[in-house]
């Protein structure tokens, strides 16, 4: 595809840090082209080199760098798709408005995730979910449409667990260790988290069961109906840059053996990898068999940060398996998750 | 007590990493008096200060350094009381010549917490397991006596939930965030644990399973009975130098409300406490209220290391409730353990 | 001295987390009694427990807890001596107007530090600078007085090199390595610093430079005179949570063998030591001769964070001597430093 | 060029941690063609998959993890060109050896760096060096040759000197913050090196002031001479995983200008640049222009770890200038610092 078929692309929020990962994720992006950027009023008119500390390793985009900032605002001049980078605290008002006012809004903010007719997307586990668009279009009154991905510490769980949802998920405890970009900048202070765990991050827990509990639900005529599973998660933030842990125990209704539940596992591929999306991984959960792995240091960048490893798969005695899993919370728990929606939606031509 | 009057000790493994935390732990002790430490053959007939590269924080007491290091043998010289910190590759012979000569060994080391005729011991939680002391001298023909702590994740495990043993305790989910003081010295490479999380260490899961079950089961008529819970741990090592986190999900028979909970830990007292033994801390279970606490290295180093702390007491949508707990790993999860130990055993007659 | 006898003294800008220091460390101070504390109008009228987030280890100390927050003005209830936390946005008008209604300042805030009639005291180094005072009040008609403490960097270096003064100290080149705790709460990012080094600290080289020169200078008749060395200094931030580590390397007039810089460090006392001020190091310079120390987690805390700790001095192929200094950047570098100042004014006859 | 058309070459000391970063740096190499692998007698036969633990994050190149390791002798079938990552304790004689049977070994050892006809090369820095060679083959009577890059610390420091040497370097006082990656597997202990610093790097001081001066130094007729300058070196150790920073004050004879010190470095290219060899950064040493950079974490991994970055240039008081310096240490301190070095050779028809 040439440069100049590319499709333009937004960021709302984009001098932030979460809008930072966009604009990174973005760069060399073969489909999407990233030719608009919006924040604050405060940004609004600056170029974005000068509206925007940059926080991420390495330097900024060259080319986003000389765009200039624009309000938030759902001109004639905004692109059709907009990636939402927004704080919570703003997120509402302005996506709904970009959605009325035609656009496509695909958000990595949490304020419509749990909407009955937004679809929260993880294009492996369950793209049937965008099923839900036309009705969302319908009662809204929409010419635009909204989707969502989850939390970053929701994804890295149910990556893992959409390989085990035909056996019938029952029960699911989880524990989380979080790094600390997944609370943006200044984000966590050193002296909190400096050779220490925090036993809390506000909301987390219940973000991350009721949005499983969506996540691993259906689809039917126009409703979603949650997953009937109960869901416990104790959520920590530890000191590592990026990638989050999760340690699952998980009750299956099916009795699996554990070879099957590892094959199905190492089988999982959903439609992104089908139709070979460009920032799908060739292999959406990958099951590392050394016994002291996946490691978020070692492992978290790997595969461009959009797989989710697992390991240690093994019976648990209370439940009935337990395992260990990685994502890479910036990546596949926020930009890179919200870019493969795009490109779900453009495959499936809901663009 | 006057100085003439403490009771000589001797460490076994004194110049090693635990070693050196029985050291500490001792060096101002009102009752015991540490008179001797054994070593491997080579470091016997050096001074300790010679034979020890001290790794803990400030200086090597100077009482102590002044020691010839002995061999790790019963002669007519070693103390009545041994603590015993040796590595597992040794300690099972050892420890056994020291209880057949007549010595009294509290052990450090793993190598006897599981067989049938050996306390492990908590003594604010299972103090009438000592009660097995006398079949074991039976059984073995031992002039002497064995009797262990737990290994350092169980015991925060074990105390956590001790205030919670009337209720009938019925499955445990736990998942640990271990510090690197765990594994010793050269323990973890930095290499491995530097801004990471390692998601298993070596057997620690079956010990911790196992152990818990003992030391929360029953002691009646010269037998240990386990405590009939299913218990499951999942076990990490994590960047912090002291003090082990556990996640913990239970269920419980009785169902009582979350406020007789939170009670029964708070008004939690044992022996030790109504003995008020010199290691004792006066509350052994400390409830914080603050949402983000317990944390390791803001709370590890309260009540001397010998206290657990537990936080954010909240219902389990799987089992009953879930919540945090914190204990210092090298002192209540291991020295000071022992220490208070034989403390409870002096106090009941049994030195 | 009884209870009753004590001299009752307050903290300015007690909330904050350098006042939560001197509120830590005057909790069993023998001869001040903390009965008053100040913040910002938005705190005042309530008790400290209620204004103060507490950040430091532990628990806050009871009896400060229980205190009303009063405004940050020299009423008549305001004890004659206070000690100064405070932010330098406020320092300035706020520490005056206390000199001038009477009462005693010893600051740990910068804002008069370099004023040419305002002592930067060191008391094992310049206790002499105190002389000032007089002229002090007579320049400014003050009935009270302010005397200040160094940066917390500085202290580290000006103790290590108080020893050589005598030597003709001609040149100067420091580079530091400070904790996360220097920079106060929230302070750092853990994104800026977690596994990384920030190789910029915001005017702590200009203060390390000067305030060494006014330190390490003379005071003769109302006149301070700098020391007419050239100083240089490179300032880092690690990811180390306490104490400030500062590589030196330095040039001597009088071009001493290593044997007598060695003796210089190890005889050196002053007069806090001569007169055993209670906060006092027995030994204020600790040189340690273990190849790889003095290090920040290891040795900080010794002598309850007073005392200086030095070691690896050899010849410097450059200038003639180098050598690694330590001190605790939140004691010995602000509240102990402040409280020994008073104990030493109170020696003297100044408060 | 076609794959059939590349150079093969070996790793001796393949399995270790130096030789994993080899193989990692070839894995994609243009030129040279990663065929033979060398170890112990203890892997030889292996394959390198069963023979190595893999450190590296990710996963083991999958072409080397299918070679059989080597004995380290040169055999026929081992390639003309080799690199060597063997340890001090043995490289002296292997390279020798192999030297000695017609190989070129391109060794990041310290064992023949100071050698009177061994080349100290950094290709950017000290080219004219390897005219050397042809006296080393006559002295020692070889038929192959060696040629060697220095040590991870001096590496950064003399890529950041390199563009001064022509305003005459005198004076050198540098402070090194260096990675635990340094230290190789397992090395640096996590309880020495977690939220601390060690002041103390074993031979480290020394080898920087010497390999120094012998890399800034001159060649003519077959005869190196040392810079004349005095160099000093703090060494420590930080915990950050990657990229030594290197705190420099410097004198220089011309006195040049801060403007002309700073053009001098945004200016600097070498061989490598002008021949465009691949490893060759398009810029060895970069100017950050922030005032808080270069930063290890940050920075460290652009241009493929190959350049040296530098910040915060400004006038020393005591010596002339000031800044820091950053490398990547395994990289462009290591196996990437040998491949360019072979490189350059080839570029030169030494191979």
């Amino acid at each position: 595809m040439s440069e100049l078929q590319r499709i333009p692309v937004g960021v709302l929020g984009a001098t932030g840090m979460v809008g930072q990962h966009f604009v990174n994720f973005l760069k060399n992006h073969p489909i999407f082209d990233l030719t608009w950027v919006g924040a604050s009023d405060r940004s609004a008119g600056k170029l974005y080199r000068e509206a925007t500390s940059w926080r991420l390793d390495g330097v900024m985009p060259a080319k986003t760098a000389g765009l200039t900032v624009q309000e938030c605002k759902p001109t004639a001049a905004a692109p059709k798709l907009v990636f939402s980078a927004m704080d919570a605290g703003v997120a509402t008002e302005i996506e709904r408005a970009f959605a009325e006012a035609g656009h496509t809004v695909v958000s990595n903010s949490r304020n419509h995730r749990m909407e009955a007719d937004v679809p929260l997307l993880v294009p492996e586990v369950n793209a049937e979910h965008l099923g839900m668009l036309a009705t969302q279009k319908a009662n809204r009154g929409w010419k635009g449409q909204i989707v969502t991905n989850p939390n970053c510490s929701t994804i890295a769980l149910t990556m893992a667990l959409g390989p085990l949802k035909a056996f019938g998920i029952e029960k699911i405890i989880v524990t989380t260790m979080q790094a600390i970009s997944g609370a943006g900048y200044p984000g966590v202070p050193s002296m909190d988290i400096t050779a220490n765990v925090v036993p809390y991050i506000g909301s987390e827990e219940e973000k991350m069961e009721s949005e499983t509990q969506k996540i691993l639900g259906a689809y039917t005529d126009g409703k979603f109906t949650d997953l009937a599973a109960s869901v416990s998660a104790h959520c920590n933030r530890v000191p590592v840059v990026d990638g989050h842990m999760v340690a699952i125990s998980v009750q299956l209704a099916a009795k699996p053996t554990i070879d099957e539940v590892r094959a199905a596992i190492e089988s999982f591929r959903g439609l992104p990898q089908q139709r070979n999306l460009p920032s799908a991984p060739a292999q959406p959960v990958i099951y590392m068999t050394e016994n002291d792995r996946p490691q978020p240091r070692r492992d978290v960048n790997r595969e461009n940060g959009m797989a989710v490893f697992v390991g240690r798969l093994r019976k648990c005695p209370v439940l009935d398996f337990k395992m260990m899993a990685l994502g890479h919370n910036t990546i596949r728990g926020a930009a890179g998750a919200a870019v493969l929606n795009a490109e779900l939606m453009l495959s499936e031509g809901l663009l």
